[in-house]
């Protein structure tokens, strides 16, 4: 606000020219104008749905581990998504946007900061079909930081902070970017005909794999698995919390998948972000719902953290293709979610794989789900084109995860101590408790 | 995102071509799409607002029950939302908008599931004078589940799951949009010339009639009404969670009230909306400033439960009509909500009326008021039509509940075991606590 | 809703008239109107982000106080915004924005209740090259109550209630717009070449100084400094709630920030909306890194609520100047405000100045240092003219502000008896718990 903005004495406005930099005398915008500030408004407003979707990763994580890890899980959420912030833009962005500056090309891109448009477009002459950098960037680092948020829920209340911290800016700077330019960038896959609308595979299953070699490499939390086999449930410690968290992230993924139409500037394309935003949230209840029903069939009571993963499950189930399907479409896709998550979170537990939140049920299983879905609603997919890139992407990040955990690992330890595990990280590596008053220990 | 987006590297756009079935290549929007691309919009965010009102309630009543019965209220929550979202799709949307498809004219709607237009409106040379069916659908799905959300804390720490889980689906696919359909669907009351801009009386009273018919079949928690005709206090458990969940919802109201102006396509219905959000805060702030200053002056102490009530009565009160007023009036219309609710929670206590959370008072006494106080700053409104179709939309939800409640008590029964109460519902009917470490018990 | 909206029932839309006040027939929009409604949508919709900073400094001071000074902090917090909401119609907004008619030319506005548009703009011949009155005064009014919640944090744990409402009150409807009347209302600020985009100084060191002088004049809390010297931490009874808070101040000042270009009409507009966007974020996760290494490095361990600060500190000092800056330079402008919060803490210690929330360092330190940043990136700027008027606006708001709170002490007694501090002001003012079952006391 550089200046005054308007009378507020009386309903007759008397506009007053604005000082500074801003802005221009003549108001009317053209049409070409217009196709632009839809499309760029309608990215920041998505993208600050996906940015609110970290606070709910953090009330989701925070809710669903011990009280004594409460204070390191919102501190690892909350410098998560700071450092993807620095580092998306650092190296991130044109690593998976190059456009004509691929390093290899269809393989890895661009190496350079991203650098917005001059202030008020000034000498930009910008191609006005599309959106501003400025919101193209916003946009997409959020889909960035979701992927580093979904490793720090299975990897919790066992990981040191600073290996932990390391592995999200690999993460968030390379591994993400470099996968996603080859769909989202016009790299191999997209050029193959994989069709992932809005990440399915690039967002949520990137960060499923990482999270699964993650857990793999550090083991369970001492006392999930009892020496007999049994399976330990450890409960978590704030279910409101939790389920604060997901609605949330249930909003949040309106823009990420409504955003993901990439455009807003003619009737068609707002009335298919209107298709996106009803089946996006049809599946999530769908998956809310067939979680509840199968939880009370098979354990005669219904489970809340089901319930929620369930809810989850069907979003990151549709997001490979959230336009296409029809509202009864969304509903079996999302409530197959659902059930995936039901059944994946005891098989987990089978072979000892200690996912503290349900993070790889929720995002690689359902992921893998959604993305296989697409040729059920969408006929320019195919299966074998959709299966080949689930691999490819799988592998990759499979393989550059392992190395990463592995190098922290030799370096610097990637896990706490037995009594620093059992005290709690929140005493052992920050000091402080979530709750001091009201915490048994 | 069905190809690479932009060109990350230049603050030069070079716009590539999308590939898929979203988007033409021609992206300046004609004047006609401009229209149709803001009211759809509108639609879209103010349909999450709402949206997010899930989550209020849910946190709302998850801090006004005690802990033993938080899990429980969060999977109400969640489990009514996700159901309103299905069932009404299924059935609710097309009984309360029929169009020419009336089965019985202006009573009964159209009995079909909900289909959105064909992606980008292909082949469907849609009307541009509104908005699109999926943004339509999307925002009056969540005025259903809203009234969902009403009912559950009404009936809270006492109601079995399942039964009141069947009440919802009556509730949402069938009661919420036949009375619906009389106003905004054109029907009767439409043409009587009742006037419900956003729904004190089509959503509040609804969800009010409906929590009251429940409180009363239930009867009133174990220990609440002493022998002696004493109204033992039962205070919720987490206020933070209560304070976060009204403030959620004054922040979806936005969405509640605003997106019911219905177009944005012109600067006249913009600044109306404009008028809407700004009365619909002052209404809130002058409910909760009431509340404050009345509990203070009856009690001593102000009542921190009485003002997030207060606020949250504001609001009921200001959805019938808040276009017309002045913020003076609004003022005023907000403040007589906040009254209400501070002489009415005692009033329901002495008829042993046990409401948990003060769903009644808010959403129904406030509700009631809103809609009388139309004809004050409204001239095509009148009192008798006004009076006359509360009349008409609290008999028939009073009926239709009844019945409903009254089947699933006779096949179900309602009411956990006074043991379970005790106990909690959350140990009881879930097996898992929502604050494991936390609570006392 | 006046009436039916919609043809639920088939894919083609049938429009149908809708009654009432809202709506014109035609609903092609000119070129003319179409600035408008962006612009004024665009208020709108940072409006109600920068509204639910509301919920996230309520969330923030509610978790960093003691669990038997919640329910208080939470009642300040509804109490204040339900206040500021109110004498910001009433005086605030016309004080703030004169237009022509300023009581004294350049230093104090008009006095008169705020009166929005006529419904539909009837009669209004508005000129359509900005907003409409209700989006502004909307949005304006969401920055009077930001300043408001910032002195809330700094004074609590002690504070009597009706003192500190009274003090809102001023602060709200004649401290804070007659200071801002001075930049934002075209006053003696602005004709000197004041920059202060969205309020480093106009907001945030405004409300840090009545929070500084209240603070010092309020004393520090029982047994925060011992007799010998020694800094007794005092820990906040809930993180996860002050992370909430945070991540919601967060979302929030993407509204703060972004609204402040006060125009989204054109290509450049929207643009540098964008800029802002991405700035604001990049800011705030340099804030919260910059904290991070700061308190691992000086204190062994990371501190959460540094981090939270950090990422606070980092938002104020952007706010200045969000639009010029490069990714980078936004990097180490948030980057310093962190820095400034790790030190300014203990510095305030050491004179005893007992900042609760640490509101103080966050908004008036990193206000000041975010003011004085502008020239940095913006050539428009010269320091001399930033450094007096930080010293213009400190000057009045100290005085003003001492003045209203002896004022208040000598009236009425500004700090609750030692005993009820002891006991804590939840049941010693409200007679209620904000966590009756958890809380050891």
């Amino acid at each position: 606000m550089n200046s005054m903005t308007k009378l507020g004495l009386a309903a007759t406005l008397i506009a007053l020219p604005q000082l500074g930099l801003a802005q221009e005398a003549d108001t009317t915008p053209t049409n070409a104008d217009i196709g632009f500030i839809f499309t760029t408004f309608m990215f920041l407003v998505s993208g600050f749905l996906v940015f609110f979707m970290a606070a709910g990763f953090a009330m989701l994580e925070a809710g669903l581990v011990r009280g004594k890890n409460v204070a390191m899980q919102l501190t690892k959420n909350m410098a998560l998504f700071s450092l993807a912030s620095i580092f998306y833009y650092i190296l991130g962005y044109n690593l998976m946007y190059p456009g004509d500056g691929w390093s290899m090309q269809g393989i890895l891109g661009a190496f350079s900061i991203t650098s917005l448009e001059p202030v008020g477009l000034a000498g930009a002459e910008p191609d006005l079909t599309y959106a501003s950098v400025g919101s193209d960037f916003f946009f997409q680092l959020m889909f960035c930081a979701a992927t580093a948020s979904i490793v720090s829920g299975a990897v919790a209340e066992r990981i040191k902070l600073w290996p932990f911290l390391m592995f999200t800016i690999v993460l968030t700077a390379v591994i993400y970017p470099v996968q996603a330019s080859w769909k989202w960038g016009g790299g191999f896959l997209d050029e193959m005909g994989f069709l992932d609308f809005a990440g399915s595979t690039v967002v949520h299953s990137v960060g499923g794999w990482a999270a699964l070699t993650g857990a793999i490499i550090l083991g369970p939390r001492i006392g999930k698995y009892a020496k007999d086999g049994r399976v330990i449930p450890i409960p978590g410690s704030n279910l409101a919390l939790a389920t604060l968290g997901t609605f949330i992230l249930w909003l949040g993924w309106f823009g990420f998948n409504g955003g993901s139409q990439l455009y807003m500037d003619t009737a068609g394309n707002v009335a298919d972000i209107s298709r996106i935003f009803s089946n996006t949230n049809t599946a999530a209840a769908a998956g809310a719902v067939v979680a509840l029903i199968l939880t009370q069939m098979l354990y005669k009571k219904p489970d809340l953290t089901m319930i929620l993963n369930g809810a989850l499950a069907g979003l990151v189930s549709i997001t490979a293709e959230p336009l296409t399907p029809s509202l009864i479409q969304a509903t079996l896709i999302g409530g197959v979610g659902g059930a995936i998550v039901v059944f994946a979170v005891p098989m987990l537990d089978k072979f000892k794989i200690d996912d503290v939140v349900g993070a790889i049920p929720v995002h690689l299983f359902a992921g893998i789900w959604g993305t296989l879905a697409v040729p059920l609603t969408n006929s320019d997919a195919n299966f074998g084109t959709q299966i080949i890139s689930i691999l490819i992407v799988g592998a990759f990040v499979v393989v550059a995860s392992t190395i990463v955990w592995l190098l922290l690992k030799g370096i610097f330890g990637l896990r706490v101590s037995e009594e620093d595990e059992i005290n709690g990280l929140d005493m052992a590596e920050l000091g402080m408790e979530a709750y001091p008053e009201f915490s048994k220990g």
